[in-house]
């Protein structure tokens, strides 16, 4: 089964479900970024996690091996776990193919296939298991047009990789259906793509192509349908900023929410780069983003504010406020101030 | 046989050479940069031009059939004509069969494999032939660091594409070797790997990997080293300003040079879309150019004065000068503004 978007073919996104989530030997969070967001945004899918000696990131979930997972209904082992560069390392090995021996397909969201390690495509094989690559994209991407297309859109951009701009996306897809509002979430990375069952593997495609895929993944609406497309990385990032700016000019987005964390003063892994002003990257989108859609508008700030109590991330979000004068909120714990920013994107 | 650069394979490079060059059914040179580029930076590597009923535009070379071009000494024929999205149309498929025939090897830098036209692929394997894809990268590619790598750079940016980056970094290498200056010119296109012999495809990488792969195309090398790299697409080019922007950040380029071309009014292929001006593309390389180079700076700006007669196009360049206050030369007509071009990039 494959599907359709906007009639270009997105390829077999029907993945097997539940998930058991791997958590690999991680010990810092923002590694596991797949498997958290698929505990915090489909519980539903999850029955339990699983990892090797010294991981010490946990999802929250009853700590199952494969076989137990398999007699608990799951049917997939979900790779939650990133490296720089997306290989497997030696050591998750033994999980992988105890995954498959146990009945468990693997989904996998990396940049290395699946198949190209002999032991998971032998084990695959001797088992009769699927590898499944969330992150191929899907084969015939046009070339981006610019063309505008029908229908309102919203892209979450952010002053860095990896502070929730898919957690906004989804937060304010689902804050627009709440209010009666016809909106899709419309994935551009693997746990996004996971959550939503589509999507396109933005990062993945050949460079060529950036802005095309973005086209493809937001495709012609309804007059008053509402696409909330989950952006990628940040225009001030010095690896993958290419792939931002392809993904705004393809998104060609009405209005975009820029996602910042508190306390993050530098580009993730790599200490000697200060993150950009909140101010410079809306003046950056704005900037880019005209150039495919002339009424671009920032709406406000998603700040995640997980390092702080409740209280001092009010204080810090009334302050974000009056610096910018933008609504600010952190989708996480939602309230009025979440209420202003879906009121800001919709005005 | 394998080049290597900067201790990373940029894979097989070395063609078989000389070339004949296929013109296909061109009607618009815009669409034959590739021989048109060929025949006139590498006129010893060409021994002639074949094309199919309908083609127009012409190289300047003898006409020959891949019969006499062999005898003539050709040993692959290089197709020279891109169609957008980088198809081969059926009615090219003859005279490709044919050059196979007569011994030829053929030479791609199109985004479709050779290998995947079965054709081709048969009448290859027939007799003995190569199918050799230019723009099929190298695997292995790391994710950028942003480090600042030793030597200097420089790097051709453009108001559209398709109005002589490649010239123009070309020229530049030439104009710096000719005063005694080590340098090298680094392809990021077909064609200019074509006529360098390596490089890196940089439009075919993987969007993940953009900034990575031009980090390798330009490795660390001795401080009075420049790298002229040929620039791609245009940060203001709906469908190519991702790869534009990984090129920039991954060139970390101390000195750019803006290319435009004279007449050219609006994104080439897309009516609806006004060129940015020039002024507009300093500023916006500079800004994003900071983030791995702060000291970028623009040395001047590489006028295509093609449409133009000798009087008109001198004209041209002063006025231009004036109105910017830089350096303004174009490459192919040469002479002081050209030297005084050169003078800004090495100040």
């Amino acid at each position: 089964m494959s599907i359709q978007m906007g009639g270009f073919d997105l390829g077999a996104l029907v993945l097997p479900q539940p998930y058991l989530l791997f958590l690999g030997d991680a010990t810092n969070p923002g590694f596991a970024k797949t498997a958290l967001g698929l505990a915090d945004w489909a519980p539903h899918l999850c029955v339990g996690e699983y990892g090797v000696g010294g991981h010490t990131v946990t999802a929250d979930l009853p700590f199952m091996t494969p076989k137990d997972a398999y007699e608990n209904g799951a049917r997939a082992l979900v790779i939650g776990v990133a490296n720089a560069g997306g290989i497997i390392p030696d050591q998750w090995m033994g999980a992988l193919v105890e995954a498959l021996e146990a009945g468990l397909d693997l989904v996998s969201g990396m940049h290395a296939k699946l198949e190209s390690f002999p032991r998971l495509a032998r084990a695959a094989l001797d088992h009769g298991r699927q590898l499944i690559d969330v992150r191929t994209p899907p084969s015939g991407i046009p070339i981006g047009t610019g063309r505008k297309r029908s229908g309102n859109r919203l892209l979450t951009v952010g002053t860095d990789c990896a502070l929730g701009k898919k957690y906004t996306a989804l937060a304010i897809a689902e804050g627009f259906k709440a209010r009666g509002i016809a909106a899709d979430f419309r994935a551009s990375g693997q746990t996004g793509i996971m959550i939503a069952g589509a999507g396109m593997p933005i990062d993945s495609v050949v460079a060529d192509f950036l802005a095309g895929a973005a086209e493809v993944l937001s495709p012609d609406a309804a007059p008053d349908h509402w696409d909330v497309i989950e952006g990628q990385g940040s225009l001030f990032q010095p690896a993958y900023a290419g792939v931002s700016l392809g993904l705004l000019h393809g998104s060609q987005p009405d209005v975009f929410v820029v996602c910042h964390m508190v306390g993050r003063d530098h580009i993730l892994g790599m200490p000697g780069l200060a993150l950009p002003t909140i101010q410079s990257v809306i003046d950056l989108t704005v900037l880019h983003g005209r150039l495919t859609n002339p009424a671009i508008r920032c709406a406000g700030i998603s700040l995640n504010t997980a390092s702080l109590e409740e209280a001092p991330a009010a204080e810090e979000i009334d302050r974000l406020t009056g610096e910018l004068g933008y609504p600010v909120a952190d989708p996480i714990r939602r309230g009025p101030a979440f209420d202003r920013l879906l009121d800001a994107c919709l005005a």
